[in-house]
């Protein structure tokens, strides 16, 4: 914890742990625990939760309309989520609400920002001077170009190599920071580190890197929190947001179970197949000869189906 | 309140208010107290809180990306908050967010529903059956069309006129809405009443009138909730969606104080002055002659400037 | 076209046709040709393209961010829009606009506004008074409501019990049309048909049905458009959108051919398989015993499995 | 241009500024005139439009839901373009759309993408390998932090120290741009310039600063290009930005000179008074006494109200 949040600010939290009022609101116990704790992510991020509206009763009470609490039966609020999910009748899930307090790389935060369905207060770089606080890879995530993914990484550098990049960044990084401190003027003075230049602090940011860490208040619904979760989680996703929504997978399980549940077997867990390997399938369930039953689709393709369904077609192309 | 809900839904509302649990996120005294209440709004609609996230210090909070409540000083937080507001910074005030249930007339639903930044669950003619309920202005307020401003009302009917049209929207809607359960079949059958159909929900619907009561779950932030407000009581509003928007403010008021003063001090009671305006308008404060201060506006111009200035130039025109 | 459009406004769409100009811009061939024509629909209504913007080329330009009109080989542009459809890289799809002025009844226009990232203007009944024209159905399309599908039409009512709902909403329409027009006082007078109100409009417009018309300039991006296409073509949609909605598809088509095919392949005709349904699919492939590879599924789900991928496993169950 | 496009690109740019077409769509003359051609923005920043739809025309159109192309007579189409402006009848504005080429520094782009109502298609560093740019202030621009104005820029610096700070923002970019290559390993190996690492450029680039420029697609409709304007022309906005807004401000002009027009009237040059400047003003307007009209604002608001209305009341304080 040491690394992602100071003494003084963890007295903050504590303090907002310790405020327990009485509500008519829905609440959820497992919610109530992680409220305000510091989840680590990466070197220095964090992700915390700050407020929380609604749970799986509340999916189920505005599918309904219905005046009480939504909740007839355990059971029926589990089946009416599970077909909510499966048919795609998205709105009701709109109707719960998560926010969460962040910290994280620029460039994690750039990627970020593209769901646009979601409310960002952001730390401003231009009034604040910002920390001396930027992301390192671990060796063990640094991987080189992906020969075939061109936007993805593939094996691991050897450790050599590993240690001198992650020694570049770290130099790179500390360096322009220290240019920083000179051209905000928030040093010494003109001693050793030389001359300061008290120089806009919206413009002196402009010499610190992608990596180094932002914070930001976001809050979304969990319709489009789920949309985040599934494209951050997939395969393309970058390793550096994919941490951070991992994390966010863990609370909004302990918040919202049956949807969560519902939308890791209909989504997360899910293949959509096109027409033509509809196609593919049931020709083969139909027991028809392998190698006709795969035509029309490409080599890729084929690998792609083999993917999805877990199957070895090898033999049949 | 008999006219606006039944008794076994009042039940169901009076157990909502009876569940009471702790919570570590931010409460509101004022919005406990309104939380599940019914607020009547026409002559069957009404208004109801369901659930709420955040509160003054939220917006503070998020302004500030804090780790604690958000909270220094009760005078800072005011203070802030006028800033945000003065200047258009927005985006705080999305942090906080508003759940309510309503009961309103379709025509009214079609112009609420333009409010495209916010989540809606609606009861479904497809799926369930309308209840006989429809919208029946009090003759009080059945205005002639305004000669002048084409989308407006002038002045009131005279009172047998109005009573006469009240009887035709009455007699009109119940007509229709027996055929409605004739259409359905939900009737008793070929008595009296005439044949019946089993005719699709979604189709026998297209027999009602745009009178008719629906009702929605609506989501929205507070800085979507505060455009909403100023158009809907802004003079052009329609005196039905006026109504609502009206016991909403009184809602929003308990909830936000801080925000609602402010919202009224430089958004609702605010005026705009038109470049023209403003130069109309130093001229006067210069003390120049004031047939020349007005060259530039039109009469209607004028008129206009008098009413936001709640001053009188026809003395200069 | 006689019941769709009046003949003063064929001539102002005519004048549309004829006024060609030269652009710069990315023209389509094809929707040129449908370019202010209008499309029937229904008994009054209709769809007619105003303007476009962009085209298949546009999207791929915008996926590669690059500085001409984005076509290196024809081939490759199809190649990439099917790569973007297949892994749902969207936004590409929202670089290509189309504008369409509609002509619905309004309880299509109730769900169609449900589709929130779209411009809308709509015909004012506030402003303007709206025009005798009501949809009634073909009788050929009035279903008994469906006894397993609670918001569904299913078997076509008999003819002549069709006969007597479709007399029932002309005549409801017709007599409540009159009394808007005695209501709005733009009839002769006092004669025969009573006397008149001058009541404002935006009152007397809610003594009007839900199968009046109404009509809007729409305007949406491409990506969200192809959302509305399959979630309004698909079997759970009202047939009266689902008319507008093909009709629309006819248009798609033709403007940008490949994004079209791709949509078919990837989203129309595809099929997404649950979790469950993916291992017992992977169960079949592998030759398992077929009663084994169902189990998990109830019938229910076993039944939409073999609608999904056109195979009867009944003989399993 | 030299630093702003390559030679190949111009030629592609050339190329799409010859394809003239014909089309049954509104053109706009000033429009066609600036398609495709490159704004300069900053050192190596452009602005370029790359589409359009709809003009001033197709506001009035979609106002009156009409038929054709909208216009009666040019005086009536101004007229009603300054009157919905005038009361915020936003939507009409929403039917244009501009889709922009452009080239900006990375600290620009976070600001940009603020505005939410927009579609991007950002050059991608996780694909691509960016390009060895960078902003570097013009020394003219460099000023201290404002002492008052928390975020903003105050006087310049002394042209000495100006100097020495671009040298250093210059020097570190470059350097860390070398090592950027170093670990893509887009050099010539491992030569003077040290070993090279192959490294993911998802990874690679967070070595590089927030002044490096990338680029993007973006597209918007009229009205929310118009917000962007305003909030980005403000007095608060960042240079760099502002810088950018401008240009799009000329364009549009061309595009929509009505709106334009109506634009800068009542909005950029309008004046918004709070209730109890309203109140001021209205004293002073009736003659009371200075120092009593002013009681109730401090002595900041006195000064904000001088700086609207551009009076002084110094005298009165």
């Amino acid at each position: 914890m040491k690394g992602h949040i100071g003494g003084a600010r963890l007295r903050e939290i504590a303090a907002a742990r310790a405020a327990r009022s009485g509500t008519l609101r829905v609440t959820v116990g497992g919610m109530e625990e992680v409220l305000h704790r510091v989840f680590p992510v990466l070197d220095h991020g964090f992700v915390r939760v700050v407020d929380y509206m609604g749970d799986d009763g509340a999916v189920v009470q505005a599918a309904r309309v219905s005046y009480g609490r939504g909740t007839r039966h355990t059971r029926d609020d589990r089946a009416l989520i599970r077909y909510l999910m499966r048919h795609a009748h998205t709105t009701p899930f709109e109707m719960c609400e998560l926010k969460l307090h962040v910290k994280l790389p620029i460039f994690v935060a750039r990627q970020w920002i593209r769901h646009r369905t979601a409310s960002v207060n952001e730390y401003s770089g231009r009034y604040s001077v910002l920390d001396r606080e930027f992301y390192v890879p671990d060796p063990s995530v640094l991987g080189v170009q992906d020969p075939r993914n061109r936007q993805g990484r593939g094996a691991a550098l050897p450790p050599g190599k590993a240690r001198r990049v992650v020694e570049m960044l770290r130099r790179d990084a500390a360096a322009c920071y220290g240019h920083y401190e000179r051209l905000i003027g928030a040093g010494a003075g003109t001693g050793a580190s030389g001359a300061e230049y008290q120089l806009a602090r919206e413009l002196a940011r402009i010499n610190l890197h992608l990596n180094f860490y932002t914070q930001w208040y976001w809050k979304t619904d969990l319709h489009n929190l789920l949309r985040f979760l599934e494209l951050r989680t997939a395969p393309g996703a970058q390793h550096e947001i994919a941490e951070y929504a991992r994390v966010i997978c863990g609370i909004t399980e302990k918040w919202v179970p049956f949807t969560w549940e519902a939308f890791r077997d209909y989504r997360l867990d899910a293949v959509r197949l096109s027409r033509l390997e509809v196609a593919v399938v049931r020709r083969l369930l139909a027991g028809s000869d392998p190698r006709e039953a795969l035509q029309g689709l490409s080599g890729r393709e084929i690998r792609e189906l083999e993917y999805a369904l877990g199957i070895d077609l090898s033999r049949f192309a």
